[in-house]
């Protein structure tokens, strides 16, 4: 229920308040929720924003997008090219580009949440949150550091930060399954993962049927519509995947409603 | 997002909790919002709890209902009839008969929305709210009396109150268009009808199209997603049926959610 239907706007606005915005304006890849956020942002404080968008975006977020007063650019077919893309037109125009989750003001913007979280319920013990790129655990974890304790939840389709936590440092995953359209980060930033390492307790992964049962038991309980990716934190309980300790309160961030409610999957 | 996905369990408790209730239970007829919601705050009072529905209700709804651990007695080809049916079987067991609207105790509890609008928003100057039956926006305007306008309104298809303040006492009104559903009362309830006499300041119609419009604008923009007979008092500003005077500070209750996300029609 956040302006553009995620938290991606607080990322947004946070790196374009925390810059000096050229005038060529801002610029992003993105056929999703940070491209309506970048998008969002720029309207709101009077800078033009271009967002570049694979060809195999839907004509409905492009739409969106558009109808935020961006300029959408629809190139490559893929995320990757459209990015690509982006840079060198960047370069070109020297306008300031606005990464998706891998900029420290990014985090830091994603990170009101865990501020808000606190302020709002500071009796939690756990948070929950879902895992794409990282940008929105980064911040959270980096807002609580061990005030509590910071729980991601990933799909095992796109295990991004589980597989780096094993790893120890960044490793691309796989990209796949109900929630990759907003989960599917190729591989978690470089500038969330040592907050990660120091302060994510734990690293849970659910499958695309909890993520789908969770979806549903959120609209049928508290008429609450999301994404499969808003509601991958809420399926670690569901599912049981995730077993909280007695005495336990928990939050639980979902993160996104960018879906068209005709199109909910049965899990 | 209130228990059951509508406001009404605040006038079945308050029906409940402020009589006595016989070892029969509670009884009540209705295929929709306030059956669940009788069901649901039978359960947690330890009532047991018998649900009439016509035999035309859908099978979604009636499944609702029994699992709020009702017992769901489909009887009648329409509401009457169950209604009737309903009545037959107190008279015989001596349940508690809950009404949908027509009861002080119901407005009572339906009044709390007020209540809570005025705690929240105490800046209020306007406060629009659907009107089937009456009972919600009856306990608000008891509420609130004369320190906010209570604005009335109704799809054209159910114009009840709109037909019973024109009329000057409660009279049948046609019962049609996409809220019927969940505003389709015959007529206004006699315990309503003084307060919205003294109270109620304006009873707008409004077309099935600005419902759905109105329906829409909420997922679009808000990601709420309400019944239409929910969307139907934000459909007024939406469609510039009600105009607000300058400095209005305005409420709007949603006061429905209990839709199948795949079934929102387009307006």
């Amino acid at each position: 229920m956040q302006h553009t239907g995620s938290f991606k706007p607080r990322g947004a606005f946070s790196r374009m308040l925390a810059a000096s915005l050229p005038a060529a304006g801002v610029i992003a890849a993105s056929g999703g929720n940070h491209g309506a956020a970048v998008a969002y942002a720029a309207r709101a404080l009077g800078a033009t924003a271009e967002i570049f968008v694979p060809t195999t975006a839907p004509a409905a977020k492009v739409a969106r997008i558009a109808g935020y007063g961006a300029r959408v650019v629809q190139v490559g077919a893929s995320y990757n090219e459209a990015m690509l893309a982006s840079q060198a037109r960047a370069a070109e125009t020297g306008a300031l580009e606005v990464h998706a989750y891998d900029h420290p003001d990014v985090l830091a913007g994603q990170g009101t949440v865990g501020r808000e979280f606190e302020q709002d319920a500071p009796e939690l013990t756990h948070v929950l949150v879902a895992t794409g790129g990282g940008g929105l655990i980064g911040g959270i974890a980096a807002w609580y550091a061990s005030r509590a304790m910071v729980v991601s939840v990933e799909p095992e389709g796109c295990p991004t930060l589980h597989d780096a936590l094993a790893a120890g440092h960044p490793v691309a995953a796989p990209v796949g399954g109900v929630a990759a359209d907003s989960l599917g980060a190729r591989q978690v930033g470089a500038a969330m993962f040592p907050v990660a390492q120091a302060y994510v307790r734990h690293a849970i992964l659910v499958s695309d049927m909890a993520i789908l049962a969770a979806q549903h038991l959120l609209w049928d309980r508290l008429r609450i519509l999301v994404e499969p990716g808003g509601a991958t934190a809420f399926a670690a309980l569901t599912s049981g995947a995730f077993v909280p300790p007695p005495g336990a309160r928990l939050g639980v961030v979902l993160c996104g409603a960018n879906t068209d409610p005709g199109k909910m999957e049965n899990p």
